[in-house]
């Protein structure tokens, strides 16, 4: 390869004497191809370069947050105008107000909101209110789903109490009758179902949300009187201009928003109908930075951009075209390839491939012809692609495909992904 | 008064409709005088204007975040800088590495940082790693004291189970027999004890840390092999340019910071020593905004005037003439007048005011005067504010004594408050 990383190692050098493990959380390259580096310098619409300078299509948007591009103009023009006038204030502006109703407009089951920073902050806030409103312990979720990393719901426990984890019964995702024997479990303690609007997990093919599994979850919470929460912070706003169970008509009482809600500032919300409003308000959650006005500046400027543009739908046939031209250069070389979850949130693995050799030696290929993809996390389509970023990814793939094929006999194995194969994840 | 205050009805009112309650946390004015605005639309230095236009000296900064001034032009241009470059990207910058050594270069205890946004990340991971790191459960905390507004720690649990604040014992703040008798019954499960830098709860007097206390707190982490945390959220920077208990000879294994990190761009901190290194390593925890950039380049732009500038030496000074310029005109006009805490961040109380109505007319008729106090909470001073503004604020208390000398005797009771003199809080 003749991409540099003497100062990707340089940083790395230091980050291990001041950062614990070198790096921490989802954005630590310790999982990633040796090659993948993991400091950067810049972002520019649909590119990222790395700290020795190198320039990548893109595919993550920072997991998620890049939705209209980084360093999109009127976004963060509108973001520098509100801090010069003020953000952090010692109590909110009438943004947080304009802010509120420009959701509760745009979701139908929202009546409210409140707003925090974490994706995790507002999937608590919804556990806690759901516990609120009906005096009951219990959270019915799917095996396998992320929720956030705070104790509760954080996927590598280290450090975290039983007490933390307790009255949580877990499901099969699109399961109905795991579901129903989840909420049968329960018994007359249901406080809440936890969906995520599809099934986007790590390192397995992801899965669009079944209809009768929803609809089983809607009819479930309304028999028992739990609360249904949707948790839309990975998906929002890539899938629909609403709650994204919308498109099968199931509408939550609680959904949980951030990544790109603000299109890379700090943001995220708990929206809610008005059955919970009275437990929403009586819960006590709060935050220094939570009613900053810059940010909510910001949201107000993306949240126009998905209103008025017809963003969704030019990510949405980006993402079938880039679809459509992997599985013909995959066929083409012989590779069994599954492309799954929705086109704009795609995520692909090789067949017989067990340890990810194969998916880690294409993302290589791929990171080298300067196209940033993902071995076993769904990527992420932004507005900044054009089509002919999809046509230099295709490319790319083709070639990617190709150096696989003449390497794919000698794969050494992936040691630091051997858990997978153990059946350990 | 002649303040005007209709933009703030008429924002309390669409409020209403789409946050539960009007407003939530500790920027709800709920538990302030009726007159206090809720909404604001600026800040300057040492300055806050409301949603009217009515321009105030503000002595909460935001609730700590503002610490050299409002929309700071050397830290907002740092911030805006990097923004154009980069923020929230598929990975961090090389600021983080720098930031994580400016902050272990300043702070004796500290030879690793992991970053994050609310001040309850940091507080939450630090519960955890001593967790992860002894492999016990018991946390030793004092009653009353704030240290977030997660499940396991909000100080208005509706929505919380017993399960999630389970493990955990209550000692009473400078009391070394109530912490030893704590320590006692955690008997061998011990992990971590926590404590406030001073005593800082709302609606009664702060206290500085009594020595005593806080060796006792250091031994007997040593003697159990439990880690101790110093919560620095609210104090931190405003005691000392180091960890606060480092003026008394006392270094925790692990210190959260927040609030004014960044001078308000929203970053919070986890600080630990080589000790608690391995276990800070083990634990997952991430957020979607947490490797934002432009908040490390604002981060690491308030750090150097932190060093740099003698912001710690005028902030003590200016507290501590208002504290002597209010303690007379306080006792001239009659009145009983306890303020204490640090100068840097003082809170005042009258005697003989079980449900703070002297409070609350002092604190309004201050407010009237351009004055912007705090009846219940600490306040915090910042480095722009000058002898100037004490000067007037000290005109104002003067004119405010007189104002509630003239009505102390027809004071209604404050209904809100009922529940400080019914003991129930």
């Amino acid at each position: 390869m003749d991409r540099t990383n003497s100062r990707d190692r340089e940083l790395r050098e230091r980050a291990a004497a001041v950062i614990p493990g070198g790096m921490y959380g989802h954005q630590s390259v310790g999982l990633l191809p040796d090659d993948y580096p993991q400091f950067f310098e810049k972002g520019e619409g649909a590119h990222l370069w790395d700290a020795d300078g190198n320039r990548y299509l893109d595919f993550m948007c920072a997991y998620g947050p890049n939705l209209f591009g980084y360093a999109h103009p009127e976004i963060d023009a509108a973001f520098v105008r509100q801090l010069g006038l003020g953000d952090t204030l010692t109590g909110p502006t009438g943004l947080m107000v304009e802010l509120a109703e420009a959701l509760t407009g745009m979701v139908a089951h929202a009546d409210w909101a409140i707003f925090c920073k974490n994706g995790s902050d507002a999937t608590t806030m919804a556990l806690t209110t759901a516990r609120a409103h009906t005096r009951r312990r219990v959270v019915v979720r799917a095996k396998g789903a992320y929720h956030g990393a705070l104790p509760w719901c954080t996927p590598r426990p280290a450090g975290v109490l039983d007490s933390d984890r307790s009255h949580q019964i877990f499901c099969d995702y699109n399961d109905v009758a795991s579901l129903e024997a989840a909420v049968a479990e329960a018994g007359d303690d249901l406080a809440a179902i936890f969906a995520a609007p599809f099934k986007h997990d790590t390192f397995v093919d992801q899965a669009e949300p079944d209809v009768a599994y929803a609809r089983k979850a809607r009819e479930l919470c309304d028999r028992t009187g739990a609360l249904l929460v949707v948790d839309e912070v990975r998906a929002g706003f890539r899938l629909s201009r609403d709650c994204s169970w919308s498109r099968i008509g199931v509408q939550p009482d609680l959904s949980s928003w951030g990544k790109c809600l603000a299109n890379g500032h700090p943001l995220s919300v708990m929206l809610g109908n008005d059955k919970a409003r009275k437990a929403a308000a009586s819960i006590f959650v709060t935050g220094s930075f939570w009613y900053q006005a810059a940010t909510m500046a910001a949201a107000l400027e993306t949240l126009r951009l998905v209103r008025d543009t017809d963003y969704l739908e030019r990510i949405t046939a980006l993402g079938e075209a880039l679809r459509a031209g992997l599985a013909e250069r995959a066929a083409a070389a012989g590779f069994g390839f599954r492309q799954t979850g929705p086109s704009t949130m795609p995520l692909f693995l090789f067949d017989e491939d067990p340890d990810l050799r194969k998916g880690y030696c294409f993302s290589s290929e791929m990171l080298n012809r300067g196209v940033y993809v993902h071995p076993w996390h769904n990527m992420f389509l932004c507005a900044a692609m054009t089509e002919a970023d999809i046509a230099h990814t295709l490319d790319a793939a083709e070639a990617s495909f190709a150096a696989l094929k003449r390497q794919v006999r000698d794969l050494a194995p992936v040691e630091k992904l051997a858990f997978l194969s153990a059946g350990a994840r």
